[in-house]
């Protein structure tokens, strides 16, 4: 099955999806090996990867990599983080054909201008004007092959200080549009904004949240007000950092990593990540016509 | 000051050279701010970054890309894995040519054939005819522009198994062949074997090694026994897999990152390492003819 | 319908299948434009427009990133060389994973080791071990997805030297291994070589075949001989680098284009061959809330 | 010598200096093998070599690595077209780094918005607010290392129909903020509007010239203008659309190559454009341990 079905079944049936911010395939993998529904190919992970701004420095082309890398580390459907669309409804159109082309189960395109900075930088947030925006969602609808093809459509009038009623009459003109889905994204420190928001809303399409700020509330609680995806978008990022540091610094200090190889995974398990046991078994597979390793060797590492 | 200039400086001062594997442009940061002296552009890690096996199944291209992500990230030496040379001796001259343009300080080869497998997988290491490795080294001397940029030979030979004496042998053929600096690479559990090598070798290159296996050795230990350069090469993706684990179960079951906030770094750190005060310093002074971010709110991140 | 299906098609119908090499996506456009049934992604071409040798010295990253943009030009399918598979069993693997999400319609494997060094440069010509190209075969085949995406085997031992006979057994084992097709190859200066193949082989696999050289064959001879695919592979690189010298000389020597303005497309052909009509009428399409470039203005150019 | 500072000469020098658009580094090549001063990486070309349309679809990153590439294959300097900068000043100011760290010897910033159209498409033209720009250009200048890469600010006020005035003010304008050169754009059918320019500018910066439309104005009326540099930009892809078309239908009509076998370059000089000599050279001063091919074998091909 395709991840757009695989996708658009999570969608119909009952229950939240789960999906976690990643930035490369080892991430995805491991987001599929944990449990969640879904990889959120994050363009602040990816640009934090690249330690460049989360402001459309890098391009449409390392994100689409990573994004690409991703689909082929896990079965698990890739839901990527496309900015603004990457310029207008031109850009919006290539946009969808490269994703879609890349094995991408979905796009999420937000309704700022280009180039965008991140949003949970103050000061630099600009909505796109709302007719422009509802025609990049047009063009990307027209853009797909697939029709499990998910478009989503990010709504940042809470980010730029606009309020609730901005932010209603945007969702509702981008379910007008066509869009598939409508993440309506808030900065607050507490849920209460997003929650008036729920309250609001007709549920015209499925709601998508990011509880980055007013992470409090859970999983349980949003499904009950009726949000059916909820995306982790950058704990991952921010758990490499701290750990990275750590253990940097201990090793340096130490001069040896001796204190710190019971707290990370063995070589086995990174080699195991990377396929090494399917190599194996190919390594003896298509042996002819040569003298493959031994298996008591070659199973040592696994 | 160029970052060939800067690593040859390193080699010529006293004191051993601490040196640690990333896969990206954040790990190598992360290992500047922390006060390693260089960074090992791994290809076990950027491999498993991709979850693919450290086989020479990724290309130069892509190995090519992130040691140069690494050198704009930071301003600390880059010296980048290179497998055995990606092919013969027209692979290698394109590959130093590469690297070099990219500014990255030194790349290391491994005596070993194309395509190789990861050294810490038993049963399929097999060395190179040692005359062959030793024209790679020669034409890699020849391929280089800057004479500071170093080509580092590493040795094999413990890894397959060949002894003590094959071992010096080919170190010191790569010696006379030209190379900067001999990598002696050893998987054995303890340093028994490497400190063999450390009390026959006659120092007429500097020397590097890798303690994965034989972790116990101190830094201060390795320089009393003469070593140069000290590489930890793989604790980086190591810290990240189990890290990255236990962030993504906690938040799926819990239904929330609530519980791991305090144990992340907050957003201001993730954005700060991506350069955002920079831009919002540039924000500022090239804001002619708009109206810039107002200096309360941008600061509010940092 | 799928490329591969397309591709498939072509086989299992009457009469010869035209091929033309090609190194970009504009090259594949002209072919499909011109009426060639599908475009031959050639090595030769794609490291002729890096100025580099075709060695194995650009990667598969690079051959795969023409291959996959071919693929989004035109809708007739794309066969990617794949030189001899870019290392052992393990690079088949992969590469046949990459082509076959890439959207090509067949990989070419030669049976010469890797590095390979272009088959029309005497003294480099070195085939593999028979078993061990057998064993990347059936690699290639249980790695494909879908069955219709072709795995052709092509014979080097006539361009090594190695005479009919060892060109039979090849081909017959490569056949027995699962080989779609067999693309037999001479660098002799008449036919009379490759008539000695066609007329000792069973066609138990569809036979391709590449008259560079014994060019005063047509295609009309070779499909009454059985052929059933005929390759051009290498006349657009060689055409372009004549039309390329003789257009900047002229200006060059001018001081001005006036002399050749007839002799090369206007602008307008280039525009049109970007698709610069489809984004004039995605222009109107999505207009909304934007005024639209008046429509006798954007007529224009086309 | 640097690339910037053979650039640097050929502007302290008299004479007229020749550029010569190119989209890969084949045509690089042949650029500086007829004589070109230097080449202009072409974004118009760059984008019909991927038939998309230039209208900022692709992204800088397949820009730079093509521009890159062709700094590999020539000792001519290399002229990079760069959109509007794609983007804004924090675009500007990473893409004058990447450029001139990929050896690069002068950037082109045009004054309009991002995304743009190229220039000769009627009805898209809009122009960037002027001290929007003039940011631009002092970003860009604050972001390179070298003072010798250069900043060229291209004026498309006559591109967009805003007249003599708004030209001659912009180009005024883009000199008071530092440019090294002003490209004054014009798509008239005749040299008069941009004669008229000349004649009102008082050569405070050098000025550059794209005679596409009006062509029949040579190198040395050119010249005497006062004007420091031509170019070429678009001549080589209408060159090669032609020849390719040409050839194509030949030979698919023929059956055969014969007929045209002699109006196209053999494949010995497709492989000395490649670098092959320089492989035969290494073949033989590295062949330790192996035996080189023969000498007069390998000489056949050159």
């Amino acid at each position: 099955m395709s991840a757009t079905a695989r996708l658009r079944i999570l969608f119909e049936h009952p229950g939240i999806i789960r999906l976690i911010g990643a930035h490369n395939a080892l991430g995805a993998k491991i987001a599929a090996e944990v449990g969640f529904d879904g990889v959120w190919s994050s363009s602040l992970e990816i640009s934090a990867s690249y330690t460049l701004p989360d402001a459309s420095i890098l391009t449409m082309t390392e994100y689409l990599a990573q994004a690409k890398a991703m689909v082929r580390a896990t079965s698990i459907p890739v839901i990527a983080v496309c900015d603004s669309g990457y310029g207008n409804v031109h850009n919006v159109i290539h946009m969808v054909r490269e994703f879609e082309a890349a094995g991408v189960a979905a796009v999420c395109m937000e309704d700022k201008i280009f180039p965008k900075v991140n949003s949970f930088v103050p000061g630099f947030q600009k909505l796109a004007p709302l007719e422009e925006f509802a025609s990049k969602i047009r063009a990307a609808l027209d853009a797909r092959h697939d029709p499990n093809f998910m478009i989503i459509a990010r709504v940042e009038a809470l980010i730029a200080g606009q309020g609730l009623d901005e932010a209603l009459k945007r969702a509702h003109a981008y379910v007008a549009a066509g869009a598939d889905a409508i993440l309506i994204h808030s900065a607050a420190k507490t849920p209460e904004q997003i929650i008036e928001f729920f309250n609001a809303w007709d549920f015209s399409a499925p709601l998508i949240v990011v509880p980055t700020t007013y992470y409090t509330i859970t999983a349980q609680e949003l499904e009950a007000f009726g949000v059916k995806v909820v995306i982790y978008a950058n704990h991952g990022i921010r758990t490499i950092v701290r750990a990275l540091r750590e253990t940097f610094s201990t090793i340096l200090d130490a001069g040896t990593s001796a204190h710190i190889e019971s707290e990370i995974v063995p070589m086995q398990q990174i080699l195991a990540l990377q396929g090494m046991p399917e190599l194996k078994q190919n390594e003896r597979l298509y042996a002819n016509g040569r003298q493959p390793a031994p298996a008591n060797q070659i199973e040592t590492f696994s």
